[in-house]
């Protein structure tokens, strides 16, 4: 294999300890987040049967953006290009056990074959959550919450990111109005769907060229509009939020429709404010998935929230934590014969729940502490002769230069201090 | 879609919440281990090039046993069957920065198109942990203290599960001896890898039709062999692992080859003592798998350990761990009008990283506790008008019965003893 070969695939990425810290920061702050609110995790496959996406999502993703493979009998295999599907299956196959509301939250891979560009991998892994059987607005209320306090966690304040809600009922009763059929109304959806990610002048020729010079006019007006009025469901659910405590980071946003085929109700999703960026949560009411695969009837509102916008996001706001271990530690050895007794202290104290790393080769001393600085180490501990002779050790901090001598016994004190 | 529809693919799992919460324990039991010893956690992309597994892994495996898909340039891409080739990648193409050695590992998926049995999915989770940059035999000693140190932490014994130590070149040694070529020794090792899956005269049987009756019974002798004799690399690893405290987990094994190519030295397998089970652990030293890939040639040792195999042993010797989450909290709503206390007291408790679910639907309190009860949750807390008036709160334990009134700005005390 020659040196280009060495790279991953293209949309794909490798991720060495200094970037997977980042992930496992990432995944901790949703853990703690998701948990904090009663939910719990699940996981399905990575692979399913294509027919549980084409029915519900959106067709393009599915022909044209989906890993697919063939099993030995021949039929279509899907990479998951999202959860949700695989989440109604779940529910649907149990759904005379499940105690229902549920709350479930799953943070895995997902893969879509589209071209990489910034915040876009063509493997990534998602956050998915939902509160699934509840469907009164105060379930619409706390997963709204839950995404505002991911952000907010981060660092993100609402002259960074805002979560622009809309509603497709509401949508719909307009677009109805004005002369668009049940059909074409999700066709606009999709348009709609495309408005930020294309030129202005270009999305409007789009949109005439599929709806008409007439139509497309009365439509553009719709999305214009800045407030809604008439509709008791997005009163009420901004009175609900407008009392939290993440009231700043909400708002109502007409041209909100997301994607995905099956929302019928509430929609948002949480933007940068300068539109910069792709969709970093995005989510929403759905009220026929789960029986669309052949369960009873229930409702869901749920979000999913990709891990590389939210990493390229944070950079932009200069948010990426310092993810420095500051408390790691190195074991010299001093020579062959003391090299015994170095062994055992580290056992030691990785009994004691200390983590530490054990130089292996016979080098010198300064050679050690050299790979230890290299490797971001902090604490350096040398145990020669003298130190043996005083059940001491000699402790370095590769920081600041200091040099502790600690006796044996007072060890974990100086680590846990 | 029909009922039978909707189970996962043959072979595939969904993972409920009360599945996660094992699968979660065990990766925690891993991290917290691997980090104990000082190794970091990496991960790689899921799909590869198909090239890079044919030249290092069992040509079987990626022929017959591994999902290859095409991309668009028709190119075959696998769904990693293992990450070692990946790793080995990942390190020739940073070679030069990196500071070696490396002490690394990863939690992932993979796999594997078999057929489906106890303890072997077509997808399964993988523990990989190597040690690379390091030719000691200390660095063999540390790789097979930290499997025995997961198995101890999982509370398995050296009556239950042995760590069966060989060396290729050992049995090399004696192969070349009685005769056989570079590329019998090879086929014998494939063949060698197969005796625990085979009943012992279909074995034999296949062993014979290989090699030739002749070489059969010399080759036999030598795997039956109890102890070695004359292999410094072999007796030395012995002496320093005997002075560990897992030395009990440890022995010698003649029949040990593992299936992989890419094995050099020492290699190893976690068995049940009674063979009922697959490989629990497996691994060894690879000299020349970084250079297969294009890096400089560079030394490891690691091993690998998957989920399923691990989660069956623990429950034939009944410890699987009791993962009843004896905390979680259900904050009940009164009436309507007190709607909003309930709220507020489960968001502050929050904010105290207190986590909490909040009953959305007004319903009678008894029938808020009863799905409380059904879902396990311990702590049912009720705010009605008595409480309110005297700032308090009524906890009722389910597991006790027991009922307790607590002073609002009491509560976090209450939770944290």
């Amino acid at each position: 294999m020659n040196k280009a070969n060495l790279q991953p695939l293209k949309g794909f990425r490798d991720f060495y300890p200094e970037q997977m810290k980042f992930r496992n920061f990432l995944f901790g702050q949703i853990r703690k987040i998701s948990q904090l609110f009663g939910y719990e995790e699940y996981e399905g496959p990575t692979l399913e049967p294509v027919e549980i996406y084409t029915a519900k999502t959106d067709e393009e993703l599915i022909k044209n953006q989906t890993f697919i493979l063939k099993d030995k009998n021949d039929n279509n295999l899907a990479m998951r290009p999202e959860l949700t599907p695989t989440l109604a299956r779940m529910v649907a196959a149990k759904q005379n056990e499940l105690n229902f509301p549920l709350r479930w939250f799953s943070i895995g891979p997902r893969w879509r074959y589209e071209q990489p560009q910034k915040g876009r991998f063509r493997e990534f892994w998602q956050w998915d959550l939902d509160l699934i059987g509840e469907n009164s607005l105060k379930a619409d209320t706390e997963i709204i919450i839950i995404a505002a306090e991911l952000l907010k966690s981060l660092g993100l304040s609402p002259d960074q990111v805002m979560i622009k809600i809309n509603n497709r009922r509401f949508l719909e009763k307009q677009l109805k109005k004005v002369g668009l059929t049940k059909e074409k109304i999700n066709l606009v959806y999709k348009i709609t769907d495309k408005k930020d990610k294309m030129k202005e002048d270009e999305w409007e020729k789009y949109l005439k060229e599929n709806i008409g010079q007439e139509l497309a006019k009365k439509i553009k007006s719709i999305l214009n509009k800045k407030s809604f009025s008439n509709f008791p469901e997005l009163s009420e659910l901004f009175a609900l939020l407008k009392k939290t405590d993440i009231a700043q980071y909400v708002e109502f946003d007409s041209t909100i429709v997301r994607g995905l085929d099956y929302y019928t109700d509430m929609v948002f999703e949480a933007r940068d404010v300068k539109n910069e960026f792709r969709t970093i949560i995005g989510g929403g009411r759905y009220d026929n998935l789960v029986s669309l695969l052949g369960g009873q009837k229930i409702t869901g509102v749920g979000f999913a929230a990709g891990d590389a916008v939210l990493e390229e996001v944070l950079k932009k706001f200069n948010l990426l934590p310092n993810l420095k271990e500051n408390k790691k530690i190195l074991i010299t050895v001093f020579n062959e014969s003391l090299a015994d007794k170095s062994f055992e202290l580290s056992q030691k104290l990785r009994k004691d729940g200390i983590a530490n790393e054990l130089y292996l080769k016979l080098e010198r001393i300064d050679k050690q502490i050299k790979y230890a600085d290299k490797k971001g180490i902090k604490y350096v501990i040398i145990l020669g002769p003298d130190e043996i002779k005083d059940k001491k050790v000699t402790i370095k901090d590769l920081t600041t230069g200091r040099q502790s001598t600690v006796a044996l016994n007072k060890i974990n004190k100086f680590f846990f201090l």
